[in-house]
């Protein structure tokens, strides 16, 4: 029995790419169906998932129409739907899977909000497209104006809006996620890595960004002192020289390892990685023994018991 | 101290009107500063908040745009994104105003499913308009068709879509919220009357459904065990022969003369009539001394020390 953040990504919800919420929460329970063996084995969860396409498709809902009655949501507020939807959906799922398998246990979505530093390079520099396409760069450049953000082209498929992907500092609901891992409960939270927010000090303000969800997973395994962050994507673990004849997988690998590695470019940013960062973030770390494991969510039961995926020490 | 259910009526959070995020982030923070000294009361607090305008304003965004790719996602997940939304904005709004006060306080947002019976009437007899008004009939009808949903003329201002108001029967987290109460924190739960699913005994399904908010909030307070269900609107209290010369407010009242009043059809559907309805159900079952307060948001602090609103004993 230990303590586990799981991060989800996108796969978790849209390996088939239907994007219908019927489609989705199908894979919500394949992916619970994955976390159920998991489960049995009596570790305290809590579930960080992705949110990229599905923020991105209630931003081209928000885009799609604006009224002073019906106006566009701000980025931190479609964050926080998406924790709604998703986590109704991966609650729903997971406790269906184990009424299945005769578990009971309270699955819990908890909204979570993630301090950022205000002073982030990130904020001068807005780099995460989100939002629609727009038509050229002089639309782009008026919706920019009229709306105060920025403007980027993106990998030559058109302009888009871009926004500050700031490092999370503080899980606000921390203490609260604890005290339900306490009690028992599998807990849904941090989701899409959290609603960014600044804090003057004074009060919280939320801010439109993105915060990587791996990254704010690595934050939380942190500050909860989890023994295991298990990092579930498409691929079965790390590998090395890429699409070369040595390609190799990494099975047990070190963060000084993996420091070289990456002074090496060999992690595609954007993909691997982050969550080869949110590794080293996390274990190098510890005090006690902690790991993280990259692994495929078809892996996941291997993975915790160690007989898959890359695992961190 | 006690353990009280607030209902939050749609004034708290659109006193002025205004729809944007910000306009509402600010209504947010004057409720939660009407909050504060409940609060500070050390009760075991439940907000239950409605979710009528802003999940309409998802429900509008989601109908504006839907393609293969982006789709309109069914009334069950728009509930749980406004959910998510809400709950940010008031949790945030609570932490900010507890904090100029020197409370430290965990505050939570629990995403909640509320079951409902299958057989229930309302599934017959879909009655609550949601999402955009069509331009005429057949137009309406032609959306129902295609969409599989019932549209019904809305009080002469045009075709809606019309979705079933089933009664709240359990509510899915409520062992959660009870954990949590108990553990000091302060919840937020049931948003806009929770996600109606079906419990088939296998598995829960959500349903393309509304609960009534003050319905809920009483079943939650009922499954809880809470003293009081605060239920506060935009009126001081409840009204007999309102518009009359001998119009009246009642200051204190019994579950056996609203009955009469109900009878007598002294209170407005799907405004007054719901609040009384969801009082005396939170009341009559009461073993011990509970008692049910319908009062203004400005008048929490009043009604929660008895010196003002309805009381129903």
């Amino acid at each position: 029995m230990s303590r586990v953040v799981i991060a989800l990504g996108g796969n978790a919800l849209q390996r088939q790419g239907g994007a219908s919420a019927a489609a989705q929460q199908a894979e919500a329970a394949a992916t619970a169906r994955q976390l159920v063996p998991l489960i049995k084995q009596g570790h305290q969860i809590v579930i960080v998932h992705g949110n990229g396409p599905q923020v991105g498709d209630i931003l081209l809902h928000e885009e799609a129409f604006s009224s002073d009655e019906v106006p566009t949501m701000p980025l931190d507020s479609c964050d926080a739907m998406s924790q709604g939807m998703i986590g109704y959906w991966l609650q729903q799922a997971i406790d269906n899977e184990m009424r299945a398998d005769g578990i009971r246990l309270q699955v819990v979505t908890v909204v979570t909000q993630v301090v950022v530093n205000a002073d982030d390079p990130a904020f001068s520099d807005p780099s995460k497209p989100v939002g629609p396409f727009y038509r050229d760069e002089a639309e782009a450049r008026a919706a920019a104006e009229k709306r105060h953000f920025a403007v980027k082209p993106d990998a030559n498929r058109g302009w888009r809006r871009v926004v500050p992907s700031p490092k999370p500092q503080t899980i606000v609901e921390k203490d609260t996620i604890e005290q339900l891992l306490n009690n028992g409960c599998l807990v849904i939270a941090v989701g899409g890595g959290g609603v960014p927010v600044i804090d003057d000090g004074q009060k919280l303000t939320g801010v439109e960004a993105v915060i990587d969800k791996d990254a704010s997973a690595a934050a939380l395994a942190d500050s909860i002192n989890a023994e295991q962050l298990l990092i579930l994507t498409s691929v079965d673990g790390v590998r090395i020289h890429f699409g070369s004849p040595n390609e190799t997988e990494l099975r047990e690998t070190s963060v000084e390892e993996l420091r070289g590695y990456i002074d090496q470019n060999q992690f595609a940013p954007g993909s691997m990685l982050p969550k080869v960062l949110a590794s080293i973030g996390f274990v190098d770390k510890a005090r006690g023994s902690r790991q993280a494991v990259i692994a495929s969510l078809d892996g996941a039961e291997a993975a915790i018991n160690g007989q898959g995926g890359t695992v961190i020490r």
